[in-house]
């Protein structure tokens, strides 16, 4: 029987070269909205909105009386409550609750795969990476990994990330996908020191970051399995099916 | 004085990321257009007319009584006389003529970046990276290495040939750009053994040749410096400068 396939779609304004409609799409957006996602989820969200702007994002939080989250050029976006940082969402602040969140480039690539057809999007982070490949593995369809990438422009990050999950799952999937091939060669070239990588290739987010002062949420995004959520977009929602 | 900046475009349909009004844009389409680019002008051709289509092949080859070439699908084109093979062009063949070569990803994006306004366009490829390094050192202004892609879609053989590039020009450029520094680090995984990197991450370019039975046009195109020619894009046509 021949394997399900599994491409990498190095950035949104890729995506209509791949077929979403078979396949399971993964939204990466390691820094730092999927960890986010994961970590609020893993911690007892209910559930997580993913909004496309910060109107949006203040209405629904209004119309649900829920949590809203969001930031703008590292900075709380005006009108919302809370910020990015995975951080932010301990258990004992989130959960059993709601939690509206708008982020660029993240969730416009999920409202893509989702418009267009996509057969089911999950969202995937070095903070939750085992479950993700456990999932991908149960479930033995083809697979897109999709890098959300900043405004465009391919990132070092999510292709770290998707060369960790092709390094994975490689056997169990036919790849005829060169970016697939790069993302796991330049996984392999860093992984035993992701953030020292980053910070030596100057990865421009990295660069954003740290001119934040966010090392550490830097560094929490990129350790595995800190957050062993499944992040699952039913119905306008992401909820954890583990 | 600030240097000035070098980005990697990683296809096609990423090129309107990028200011290309300000830069030079070096076309890169390593098996097998800009190879045998390279090498034709190298051994004397006059002038290389790179055409989109067959049809617009067939034409101004008629109207300039010049030698057509192209190839779909890995076989010389209905209605042209020749393929894309750098060995094709020997000196003894090709010195002092004319010719109009139809290729589908090359083509296309040296049209893309002429139609918005590129400041100057040349053609990189192994076998003349010395040339092309020293050109965009002595000229100093902004960089873009576009990679052809396949159908848009990122390639490896692009990417690696931006990264032995960038290996080379790191010092005298701002690189502020992850696709340089991910190009950069593969080209140092790489670097020992191209073909074998190639053939080892199965690269889909590599595997389609070598099903034709063109692994000597693949070691050739992966080779540097065997045909030190620099190719520039004037007039609707590429001369070269050397």
């Amino acid at each position: 029987m021949s394997k399900p396939t599994l491409f990498t779609c190095p950035s949104p304004a890729l995506l209509h070269l791949y077929d979403v409609s078979s396949s399971i799409v993964v939204i990466i957006d390691v820094l730092r909205a999927t960890s986010t996602i994961a970590t609020a989820l893993h911690n007892g969200a209910i559930e997580i909105i993913p909004v496309d702007s910060v109107p949006d994002c203040i209405r629904i939080g209004k119309e649900l009386d829920c949590i809203t989250a969001g930031e703008r050029d590292g900075k709380i976006a005006e009108g919302l409550q809370y910020g990015n940082s995975p951080f932010e969402y301990p258990t004992e602040f989130i959960a059993g609750k709601t939690l509206v969140l708008t982020t660029t480039n993240g969730t416009k690539l999920l409202h893509m795969a989702h418009s267009r057809g996509a057969k089911e999007i999950i969202t995937g982070s070095f903070p939750n990476i085992t479950s993700v490949c456990n999932y991908l593995l149960s479930k033995n369809i083809n697979v897109i990994l999709g890098c959300a990438a900043w405004k465009d422009k391919v990132n070092i990050e999510d292709t770290l990330f998707a060369g960790a999950v092709i390094n994975r799952l490689k056997e169990n999937f036919t790849l005829e996908c060169d970016y697939s091939q790069m993302a796991e060669s330049l996984y392999l070239t860093a992984k035993d020191d992701l953030y020292g990588f980053m910070k030596e290739r100057n990865a421009t987010h990295y660069h954003r970051l740290t001119n934040y002062g966010l090392e550490k949420d830097i560094r929490y995004c990129l350790t595995n399995d800190g957050a062993p959520s499944l992040p699952v977009y039913v119905d306008g929602k992401l909820v954890n099916k583990i």
